[in-house]
C-alpha cells in the first residue's frame, strides 16, 4: 500500500536506511514446515554484498542476516518470518561527509525527491531510505521466495545481458545458469564478460560509472498464472522490477522490437510437443499472453542506469542557500550496479510469481472441475 | 487485489466481456461536488471507440456510457460512481464465428492463457474478459481521473511516437497537444503521421497488422509524488501501463539508452530558474528520481504489439482434438491498435497519478511543518 | 480500501444510492464452471425485499437483479460477475418529500454524518448511499458466496433471536433452519415469533419502531480458518457484521457473559468423538479460539437498533438555517429491520468465510506436508 | 491482508512469538518531522508489561523497545519506523515445560487452532504467535498513533468498566483520565476498583482467573470520519478490537440495549450548542451514525474473557496419542487480563482512527469546496 510492503498473499514489509541502525524485513504468508536457516538467506545476500570486487562499492557492510521470528527448531511455523541486518560500516567520518553536502542536490540521486517530499526532515545521510541499501531486504525476502518456488520446480535466473553496448551472445538457459558466476559482472558469456569488465574499469578510472541491461529468465512457471485485466502477471512483475531504484526501462520477450513488427511476425505459433503438450515455436511474447503465463520461459530485460555518484565535478543547487554550486567528486561508489542488482531483480520476480501462485490456488481451490488442458 | 480492481484511494473496479451483456465500472474515491455528466465521459470514450477509421476495427460498438450511481443533480456526492455500457454489436453471426473456432488457439491472443487458467469454462467468445473491449472502462474511469487532475493543473497527453519504424520528430508538449488529433493515427507530426497511415494501410491490404510506440507525457505533476521502495510512482505507472493487453515494453526518459551511458551523461543537472525554483537542465530521468516525481514532465514510452488477429492463414493447435490445424483468415480486426490504445494509456497514467496524490496528501495531512523547498 | 469494496480474494465492490438510477455490484474471485442464473440470486434478494409484510417498509422496490457479466451459457467463466438492479419506486413525490426536509437532521440517521463529510453536495435523497438500500448488493454477492460455500459443506443461517426483550427459546441448528421462515419476523420459535410480531405491530401503531437481536450460525466451517493476529476470522466477521448500518453490538459464543466468568467456567473442554475427531463439550468460544475456527459452529449475535425513522415528532436542527426545528412524522418506514437484515448478515458472514477459505488454501497450497490433525 | 498487517495509510506490520528471539514491528505512513524517542514508546509498553502486580503474569519480560529505523537525529524522516524488542525471560525450564505438554490441547487457548492450521510444525512454545505476547507490538505502534493523534486533539482512553460483575460507576471523561491509574486494575472508580482487585485475588487463590469488561472512549474525533458501506469507522474499529485475542464481544454506545428500544428512545436528538455547533443531547449511538463519527465521544465496550490458563486440573485431548488426558495446573499466568489489555485496546482504536483520518484527508484533498457544516 504505502511504499514499504510488497505482495498480497506472500507479503513482504521492510524498513531501514542507508546509515540507520538496522534493516528489518517481515515476510508474511510463508507456509509452515519449511526448513530454513540464516545461511540459506545469507548465501543470496552475499551475492548482493558490496566490497567484493573492483567494480562494486568499497563500503564494507557484512550484511549479516539473523532470522529472529517465525522459526522453531529450524522449521517455519506459519508465523511471519522476521529478519534483521545491523549496519556496521557507518563511521562518523562517513556521516560527516554526507552532512557537509546535505543541502546540495546530488545529481541523478533519489534523495532530491525525498527532500521535496519530506522537507527539512528528510534523511540526508547516504540517501536514507532512498539508498540502494534497502535492496538487502528484497534479497532476504526473495531468498525465501526462491526456496519455496524451487519446491514447485520454478527457477529465476538473472545475468548481465549488456554493459555499455557490449552484448552477451545468446545462450541457453542451462548455460546461463551454469556460467553466470564465471566473472564479477555476472555475465555467462565469458568473452563478452571480460570486455565488459575492462570497459567498466576504464570508466571507473575516469571517475565515471557504467550502465547496462540485465535479463531475467523464469523457467518452470506453469501456464495460467496471472490475474486478468489490472493484475496481469506481467504487470505485477513490471511493478516489482521498476520499483528497483536504477531501472529505467523494461521489456518482455521481443520488447520494443514489436513496434516494427507485423502481426504474423509477432505471433508465436503453437504446436504439440512429443508429449502432446501445447508449446510455442518461438517466444516473442516472452512467456506472457494477455499478461498471463503461457508455460514458456518468462523473459524480461531491464535497463539499469549508471550509478549517479561520480568522481567528477558537477554543477548543482544548494537548496538551503538557494544558489548554484559545484559538487565535488565522491569516491565511495559502485562503478556499475549491474552485478549487485541481479539478485535484487531475481528476488522481485520470484516474489511476484510466488504471490500469484498463492492467489491463483486460493480462489481456484473452490473449483471442483478438472482442468483438461 | 484480484485482477479487476486498480488503485488504493482512487479505486477502479470493472467487469464485462467482449460479447457479454454489458461492461460496468465502479469508481470509488471520487470527491463530492464535482460537476460531471455522461457527455464528459463519452467524449473520452469516443476517442477509443472502434469503427471510426480505416485503420481501426469495423466492429460497430457505440460505447454509449451511462452514469447510474454517485450523482445528484449533476454533481458527485462522494458516493462511488457507477457507469455502464451495454454491448450492442453482438449478433449471432459473430458468436457463431467464434464458436466455430473455439477449440483453436488463436496465435498471439490472450485467450489461450485463459483457456489454460479456467479450463473448459473459459469464455471463447471474442476473447471474453481478455479482449481489448475491457479497456472501455479504463477510459471511462480515466476520464474522471483526468477531470480531477485538471483542477490540480495536471495534464496527461499520449500520442503515436512511431509506427513500423517511422518516427515522429521531437516536438514540444504544447505542439503535441495541439496537433495530436490532426490525423487518425494520433501523431502530432503531420508528415510522419501521413507516412505511418500509408504504411498501415499497405500492411492492412496484406491481411496484416502493425506495431508501434506510444509516448505519454504528464505535465504539472508536483515534485515529491510516489512512495518509497515498492510503490514508487514509476513502479505503479509501470504496473498500470503494462496491464494493457498489447504492451510489451516500457521506458521512462532515456529508457534503454541508459544501458550505454556513463554516470555524468545520465545525470540531469539541477539549476534555479528565474523564479528560484529547482529545475533540471535535461530530463533523461523522465521526471522520476528514485521513482518519485521531480516536477519535470513525466515521459513514458510503451511498445505496442501488432494486433494478433490477421487475415493470413496460421498453423495452430486444436485443444480439444489435440492436433495441429490451420486457422483461416479473420476479417474483423484493428489494422493497428495505436490510435485506440492512446486514451487507454493516458487513463492508466492519470489514475495512477491521482491515486498517489490522494495517498500522499492523506498521510501528509498530519504533518504540521511547512515545506521549504 | 475505501468503503465500497469488501474482501481480498473473494472481492465485492458495490455502488448505488437509495434513489439513484441503479445499484451495481462486481464480484471478483468467483471460480469458473459454476452454474448460476438470475433466479439463484433473486431468491436471496426476495428475502430482503421490502413491501412484503406489515412489519417492513411499504416501499415497492422489486429488486429485480440481472447478471450482466461473467457468465457464458449459464456458467461462470472466471471473469468477475457483474450484477445490476434498477430502482423503480422513486417517484417525484418521494424525492420532493426528501427535498422538503433536506436541511433537517433526521435523528438517528446515517445521513447526518454524510452531510458533515461531503458538505452541501451530500446526497439528501432517502439517505443516498447511507440508506439500507445498499444492502441489496450485499445480498446479491452473498448469494454467490453461499452457493460456493454449499459445495464446501458450509451453511450460514441467521434468525431473530429476540425482539424488544421477547426471546426465542434455544433450538438446534436443524430446527432453526427448518422453521425460520414460519413467520414474517424469521423466528424459528413459533410461539415467541408470534409474540414478537404482535409487539412490533403495537409499536408500529404508536408510530414507533422496534429493536432486537439476530443470531447467525455457520455450520461446517473447517477448523483452522482465519489468519493470526490482525486478520482473525472473528475480527474479519466483526468487520463485516458491524459494517451493516443498524448494528450496534456483536458477540461470539458466550459473548458479554465472559465478563463474569472464571477461567475454567469459560474454557470449552475438548474430547474425542466416536470418529476420533477432536470436538468440544461446550461452545462458549462460539467456534473461535484465537480468532481461528475450531470446527464447532460459529455462533454470532448482533444487536439491531430500531429503525430511526419514526412517525413521531422529533426536535432537530436545520443545518442551513442554523436553528432548532420540529421534524414531523415520516410514514414510509420499516417497523422493524430484523427480518430484512437477516439475509444481509448471513451474506457478510458467508463472504468473509469464503474469502478466508481462499486465502488459507492460497498460501497453504505450497505446503507439502500432510496435516495430521 | 494476511494476518500480520493492520491499516492502509497508517500501516502496521508485526512479527514475533512468545518464546522466539525477538518481536519486530514496522510502521509505515508515519509523517516526517515528528520528535520521538525510545522512551515515548517505552512509556506505553510499560503499561502493558507483565510482572508488575499480583494480578498479572509473573513472567519477567522487560519489553525494552529500540527504534532501529525511520529516525534521524531524533525526528522521523517519513521512512517507516522499525522497532524491536528482544525476549529475555525464556529459559530452558520454560521451554521444557511447554515441550512436555506440547501434544495436549490447552483448553481455551488459541494455539489449538494453530495446531490444526499448521499441523505438526505449529509453534508449541507458549502459544507462539498466538500468545498475547504479540500485543507488545500493537502497543508500540499504538504509541506512535497516539502521539500523532494528540497533535490533532484526539485522545483515546480505556479503563476497566467491570470485573466479575462488579461495575465502575459512571464518570466523566476527565475523571476517568485523571483516576484510571489509581489502582492496578485500571479502574477510575476507586471503590469499585478495590472490590474488583479483592475479587481477582480471591479467584487467583482458587487457581482461577477472572473476566471483565473494558470501556474505551475516544474524544476529539472530528465528525465525518469513516468510509461508507464496508469500511465504516465503527466496522474498522470492530475489526481492530475483535482482533485482540481474548475479546468475545463488542458494543458501541447503548450496544445490546438497543434490542429492547423503540425508535424514539434510541435516537439521539441534535441541538445547537452555545457556539452554534451541532451536538447531540444523548450519545446512545456511541458517537457513530451510519458508522461515521458524529463529533461526540466514541464509546466502545469489549468483553474480555478470563485467562484460559488456570491452576486447576482440566480434562483434555492428547493430539498425538489420540486419547483424553488430564492437563495439570499451570502456574505462570495472568489472574486477569484486564489491566494489561487496556493499552492494547487503546492502541487498536488509535491506529484505526488515525488511518481513517489519513484516508479521508487523502481523497478529500482534491475537493475544492468549503465545508459549511
Amino acid at each position: 500500500m504505502l511504499g514499504n510492503t510488497y505482495g498480497r498473499l506472500f507479503r513482504v514489509t521492510a524498513c531501514g536506511e542507508s546509515y540507520g541502525d538496522a534493516l528489518m524485513v517481515i515476510v508474511d504468508g510463508v507456509p509452515a514446515g519449511l526448513s530454513i536457516c540464516d545461511a540459506d538467506i545469507q548465501k543470496e545476500l552475499d551475492l548482493r554484498r558490496p566490497g567484493q570486487s573492483p567494480i562494486d562499492s568499497p563500503r564494507m557492510e557484512t550484511d549479516q542476516v539473523k532470522i529472529v521470528a517465525g522459526l522453531l527448531e529450524g522449521k517455519t511455523t506459519g508465523a511471519p518470518i522476521g529478519m534483521v541486518i545491523y549496519n556496521v560500516d557507518r563511521h562518523d567520518i562517513h556521516v560527516q561527509q554526507y552532512k557537509d553536502v546535505k543541502d546540495l542536490i546530488r545529481p541523478g540521486h533519489a534523495e532530491y525527491t525525498f527532500f521535496v517530499k519530506y522537507g527539512e526532515f528528510a534523511d540526508w545521510c547516504g540517501a536514507g531510505r532512498a539508498s540502494g541499501r534497502e535492496t538487502c531486504m528484497r534479497v532476504a525476502a526473495g531468498a525465501l521466495a526462491k526456496i519455496i518456488l524451487q519446491s514447485e520446480g520454478i527457477e529465476v535466473v538473472g545475468y548481465t545481458k549488456s554493459c555499455m553496448g557490449i552484448e552477451a551472445k545468446p545462450m541457453s538457459f542451462d548455460e546461463i545458469k551454469a556460467k553466470k558466476h564465471s566473472n564479477m559482472i555476472i555475465c555467462p558469456d565469458e568473452e563478452a564478460g571480460e570486455k565488459m569488465i575492462q570497459k567498466v574499469l576504464e570508466i571507473k578510472d575516469e571517475g565515471e560509472t557504467a550502465g547496462g541491461i540485465v535479463e531475467i529468465i523464469a523457467r518452470g512457471v506453469p501456464a495460467g498464472l496471472g490475474e486478468p485485466v489490472f493484475d496481469k502477471l506481467s504487470a505485477c512483475i513490471a511493478h516489482g522490477l521498476m520499483s528497483i531504484g536504477a531501472v529505467k526501462g523494461l521489456e518482455f520477450g521481443a520488447g520494443f522490437e514489436v513496434g516494427c513488427m507485423k502481426g504474423s511476425e509477432c505471433n508465436d505459433i503453437p504446436y504439440l510437443d512429443e508429449n502432446g503438450k501445447v508449446r510455442f515455436k518461438t517466444n516473442k511474447a516472452g512467456g506472457f499472453l494477455g499478461g498471463i503465463s503461457t508455460g514458456e520461459d518468462l523473459v524480461m530485460r531491464i535497463a539499469v542506469k549508471p550509478t549517479p555518484t561520480v568522481s567528477v565535478d558537477q554543477m548543482t543547487v544548494d537548496m538551503e542557500a538557494r544558489e548554484e554550486k559545484m559538487l565535488g567528486a565522491i569516491t565511495r561508489r559502485d562503478p556499475t550496479l549491474l552485478a549487485r542488482l541481479i539478485p535484487v531483480a531475481e528476488s522481485m520476480v520470484a516474489m511476484t510469481i510466488l504471490d500469484h501462485l498463492m492467489m491463483w490456488r486460493g480462489y481456484d481451490s473452490v473449483q471442483k472441475f478438472e482442468h483438461k488442458w
